[in-house]
């Protein structure tokens, strides 16, 4: 009996070690074990719900009221001291940190005292049919004195007279058809080219180029206006007659005088004489004088392609027919270039795992008059969405990855902010930022989402989209609940009709420079009008009329459109901060290429071949490049999450893969486009060209003298491809291949 | 009594309990504490001690007689078959993985049955004084048909008759002199030069340059031989007169019709037409030759600066004296372009804990003849350095980071295979090389260590010249134990007596391209001789007398130096490999930039000031740069080791402020070399220039007759280099700084 009890003991106290052991070993968490358990957890779903309640439309207009009250171009007070630290401080308060940088740049302005103007020269020097300079004011929000009146930036001043010549859009196709097809001189000539389907400093290039001493820029209403004449502002969203649009004809990106150097006090400024600036004068009008200059034209009447909507007979020119047939077309620009300092807002929300990796959100500041639109639908959104994020941090989220929001400046004039920060920030940038998400404006229209983005971010946006409320009551009534049931609905795929339309990344706006120098994977969203208009644009663009009268009342009333761009742009970032692993499909960019080079094959293929070149070097390497995608997509799904270094090292991986694609020599020698499966296409900086080098080898081809040369360039393009693909391919291996690389052996 | 014994069970189950649960919380080790602790130690010093132990100098010198047993040229089956399938096959068995590269390039030979010379050539077209054809054998191994006679590679074919003109060691410097001072027309003639000093490259373009003809190189005793000429090479390592230096005179690093990219099989290649080759023929010759027509020059006697050690009057030229003033120099040139494939092999040794972080070794494998000093002496030590290593492996070393090793093919000619690998494989190292240490070769003499490194390396190599055992046992029995202690003896920095003096890395060998393309942290070392003999290189430098039989005999009796060359490139792998944070002194690059600056400063700063130009941008760049060195220096010491992605971050800002030297348009548009701070010099590829773009901007500015554009070059220079050091300062700074940068505000 006593010797049961003792081993009655000694069984008490083993079970009750055991126990211990087990208590001590499994149910207290030692603190670091618990840490690496949260590290290897994506974000909590909460947060993702908090985050759309949080967002709030009533604040967007709140917001837009305030950013849109007054003009504010680059280098103004208002848009450099007013607003810069409006943002400032907000950021400063509410995240972590926040940063000015500032710029001296070159700017460019009209003179306030001389307006610039056109206008019809009689024989013995009378000018008649004078367009009006100033645009017409048909709302009392828009009368304020520091309105800046219609002007193209960087024209160079000058009186010009010269024959008229209308040349339609001004493409290189356009000018080709009057200099070959009809065998017109067009030098000393004064262009009158509608707006629309290219970039106007690739017109006005174009323009130069072909001769002309000058260019007058207006709006067509086929362009800019869906029916009736009458019909437009203040009734309707429609661009009236007297609304003229501002812009940039610039064709290179940032400081001009500092090119691929930050404009900071050490910049060693080019002068002007040195830099590549546009050579003639430029200057924009409405249609209801474009119609006095039209309407007057001599010569045939225009190609049935080249007829806009005013009721005219469209004819070419050169020259006034009679009674005008003596006089000639006069153009007054007093635009002139100016140095001023602009700058960027940087807020920052810094990473809990992994605070050096940068989530970058980014948005214009800057507007050429009220901007109600063009940009600041853009910046009400993201002053929302950080006010919501702020919020979320005090409800104890905090990201694993950082976050950093940018506020660019004097992006109007030539995406100069953004691109003087990646000169000066490059380095830190080029090896943090894991993605670049851009919203220019918030709307521009109310119809359907639209999305460019680079193929590695398109699952994203599809997933992103899903969850996001359908802004539009009629559509959640036809059963399209999600953002994404009307997208995919409006814009289908052209290869995947179940998969809506993403497009291409030109260089319309701040994304350029992280995509094209970088190699940063970027996205731009905004809600768009419907396609079945076959607008060049929104209506209003860079009028004195993008005020938030036309957006609350006329584009987004209760500002659910806008709210509905704050959640997926929010959305977004949290998903890119808080994934363990980066939500990137590196199998979707090996897709796309396949279809980009059956796309070539077939535009190039016969052609090539006739001069015995193949594509054949290129699929290959786009062979190697879906084994590697798939490699590491299979790698991604068996990683070990609790294993932080090996998650750093897939993440890395999918990181830098955007980053292969760069070639840091430039696209056919262009150093502001360096990424050699997208960059902006070469005659129209608006729109992405697959395969740039070589696209631009291909253009026009058959009219080079020199055959031989260019055809020789057209394979070092190809080879050129083939390289930069496999050498992308081979930054998807696993280590253990060592470099990868195609001459295995 | 009862409630008694209850309460004693009750405390002995409590007890039992809270020691099982103490067990089971401190005792027991869960596998991923184990695991973080592991991964937060530094390699364990045994590994470092077996390393030393296991390498041998006997296995050095049987590797050596393997490699150096026959000619292995670049392009020969020898050197891409043998040698190549030999160092694949060891590494495949012994290491993690091996792959070998190729690359189809253009090469320069001789030709075998027509050799080059050159002679005296009569009035009436008759030969005299010809040149040794081959070197003439001195001892029986060098006797073997594929001994490929001297030439200098990329020298295009031709046969030139002119007026011979001695021009010193052909620097820029020499050739003014000539044409400034002398007012020489240099038109036609063929100059004589003397190896040394500078790059024969450099020679070549500058005797094109100012118009000659053709060039013969010779070298003469004043560089390759101390004390009597009776006591060269079979009796001592001195150069004997029929000893000729083959090398390149390519200006341009890797294939020369592929810049840029990569020779691989969907390679671009350009026209030999369209490439930048040299233009004048040229071939070496020994000092048995070159007295034949350095006696006979006419002309005022040449400088004391110019006279080297033969027994003659050095004159300059032009012309021969009587009797032969009607002659004229005859050069006749063979030597031409032929395609081959050349081979780089990789060995791979896959990290524990961080595979995507890799240190690289490398040596070149071809050499011109036998090669036992250039480069098989370094070939032979990492052969032994990877047996080594893979001995460690067997015995359960594993290093946190991987391993590469590269076997480079074709350095001779223009460190082709490590340039056409850094082109094909640059986006994968990257961005994963952690650091390139190279050994070209691993003696050059027996006097001490010499080393090359950018300044964040300096720290890692005094600690690994201490931890190495010294060599010589004559300076061991002075008291100088270590490698380091005869080093600092020798060779103390100019800076500071205490320290010894490493090298800056001009483009002499393989670091270029990871230096200068890359921007990765580079090393270079080996054993040099006695520095008191004003050698320009070691004596049988690229000659047929580069044998085993002259290493083993006269320079390294014992392979002891070898071995101890074979430890500290070991020990500074291991060290990189298995630190947990990198062992880069980021503090040290502070301090040299601020040590260039004021040389700067008192080279440039008065004429810099005539002109209104001052280095305040750069000396507050510095500045900045040094603030956050330390800081990032005391984030180093703070670091919770126990925190991967903590430890990941540091060492990524460590890796990457070489890098962010990097400027991707080239240093003063030169793309072969983008480090801004130092690159090699603009007239002499061997030695490094600091801040290189100045330096070129500043050289003869005086002689430039357009004053304003060069000193608008020089302003700019200077932007960049403030503009990049002020960059490079941002990647150290806290992440919750942003982007760092100089316009805060």
């Amino acid at each position: 009996m006593h010797r049961m009890k003792v081993l009655g003991l000694i069984a008490l106290a083993a079970v009750s070690l055991v126990i211990g052991i087990l208590i001590g070993r499994f149910a207290i968490t030692h603190p670091q074990l618990s840490w690496l358990k949260r590290m290897s957890k994506d974000g909590d779903p909460k947060y993702s719900r908090q985050l759309h309640q949080e967002i709030q439309a009533e604040e967007i207009h709140k917001n837009l009221q305030f950013f849109s009250s007054r003009p504010h171009i680059a280098g103004s007070f208002q848009e450099e001291e007013v607003l810069v630290n409006y943002i400032n401080n907000k950021w400063k308060s509410s995240l972590h940190g926040a940063k000015i940088y500032n710029y001296t740049v070159l700017l460019s302005y009209p003179d306030a005292n001389d307006p610039n103007y056109v206008a019809i020269l009689s024989e013995n020097g009378v000018e008649s049919e004078v367009s009006d300079k100033v645009e017409k004011i048909l709302s009392p929000d828009q009368n304020d004195s520091t309105v800046v009146n219609p002007f193209n930036a960087y024209s160079p001043p000058g009186v010009i007279v010269g024959d008229p010549v209308y040349v339609n859009y001004g493409t290189v196709e356009d000018f080709q058809y009057l200099t070959r097809d009809l065998a017109m001189n067009l030098t000393g000539t004064v262009a009158i080219a509608r707006y629309g389907k290219i970039f106007r400093g690739d017109k006005v290039g174009n323009g130069e180029k072909f001769g002309c001493a000058g260019m007058i820029l207006y709006s067509d209403p086929a362009d800019y206006v869906v029916g009736s004449l009458d019909k437009v502002y203040p009734e309707d969203w429609w661009l009236p007659g007297t609304g003229a649009q501002r812009g940039t004809v610039l064709l290179t990106n940032g400081d001009p005088r500092t090119p691929f150097y930050p404009s900071t006090n050490s910049a060693f400024y080019l002068d002007e004489k040195d830099i590549e600036l546009p050579k003639i004068p430029v200057t924009p009008i409405g249609y209801n004088d474009a119609v006095k200059y039209l309407s007057k034209l001599s010569g045939i009447e225009a190609p049935s392609k080249w007829k806009g909507n005013l009721n005219i007979t469209y004819r070419i020119g050169p020259g006034f027919a009679s009674p005008y047939e003596k006089s000639k077309m006069k153009l007054y620009v007093k635009t002139h270039n100016v140095q001023r300092t602009i700058r960027n807002v940087f807020g920052f929300i810094e990473g809990e795992y992994e605070p050096d990796r940068y989530v970058v959100l980014g948005n214009h500041r800057d507007a050429w008059v009220f901007g109600a639109i063009d940009p600041s639908s853009g910046t009400a959104t993201m002053m929302e969405l950080t006010r919501a994020l702020s919020k979320l941090l005090q409800k104890g989220w905090r990201p694993r990855r950082s976050i950093l929001f940018c506020s660019w400046g004097a992006e109007e004039y030539g995406l100069i902010g953004s691109t003087e920060s990646i000169e000066e920030l490059g380095k830190v940038l080029g090896s943090r930022a894991v993605a670049y998400l851009n919203v220019d404006l918030s709307l521009a229209g109310n119809s359907t989402l639209r999305a460019l983005a680079t193929p590695i971010l398109h699952k994203l946006l599809y997933a992103t989209a899903k969850k996001v409320e359908n802004p539009n009551p009629e559509e959640v009534r036809a059963g399209r609940k999600s953002v994404y049931d009307t997208w995919v609905k409006n814009q289908p795929s052209s290869q995947d009709p179940n998969l809506p339309r993403v497009g291409e990344l030109g260089s319309g706006s701040d994304y350029s420079s992280f995509l094209q120098i970088l190699g940063v994977s970027a996205a731009d969203v905004r809600y768009n009008y419907d396609q079945k208009y076959s607008l060049s644009s929104y209506p209003m663009y860079h009028s004195v009329y993008e005020t938030v009268d036309l957006v609350s009342r006329l584009m987004d009333r209760g500002f659910y459109y806008h709210q509905a761009v704050a959640r997926i742009w929010g959305e977004m970032a949290l998903r890119l901060a808080d994934d363990v692993i980066l939500n990137f499909d590196c199998v979707q960019y090996a897709e796309t290429l396949q279809r980009i080079v059956n796309e070539v094959q077939s535009s190039y293929g016969p052609k090539l071949l006739q001069n015995n070149i193949t594509l054949n070097s290129v699929k290959e390497a786009v062979g190697e490049f879906l084994e590697a995608a798939k490699n590491l997509q299979s790698r991604v799904e068996k990683v070990n999450r609790e294993n932080p270094l090996e998650v750093r090292k897939i993440n890395d991986q999918l990181m830098q893969l955007e980053r292969s694609f760069i070639d840091p020599l430039g696209v056919a020698g262009n150093l502001h486009y360096r990424h050699v499966i997208y960059a902006p296409n070469e005659h129209n900086q608006y729109a992405a060209s697959s395969f740039p080098g070589l696209a631009s080898a291909m253009f026009d081809i058959e009219n080079d003298p020199n055959q031989e040369r260019r055809w020789q360039q057209v394979k070092k393009e190809i080879s050129i491809i083939a390289y930069t693909i496999a050498s992308a391919a081979s930054t998807m291996q696993e280590h253990g291949t060592i470099g990868g690389g195609s001459t295995k052996h």
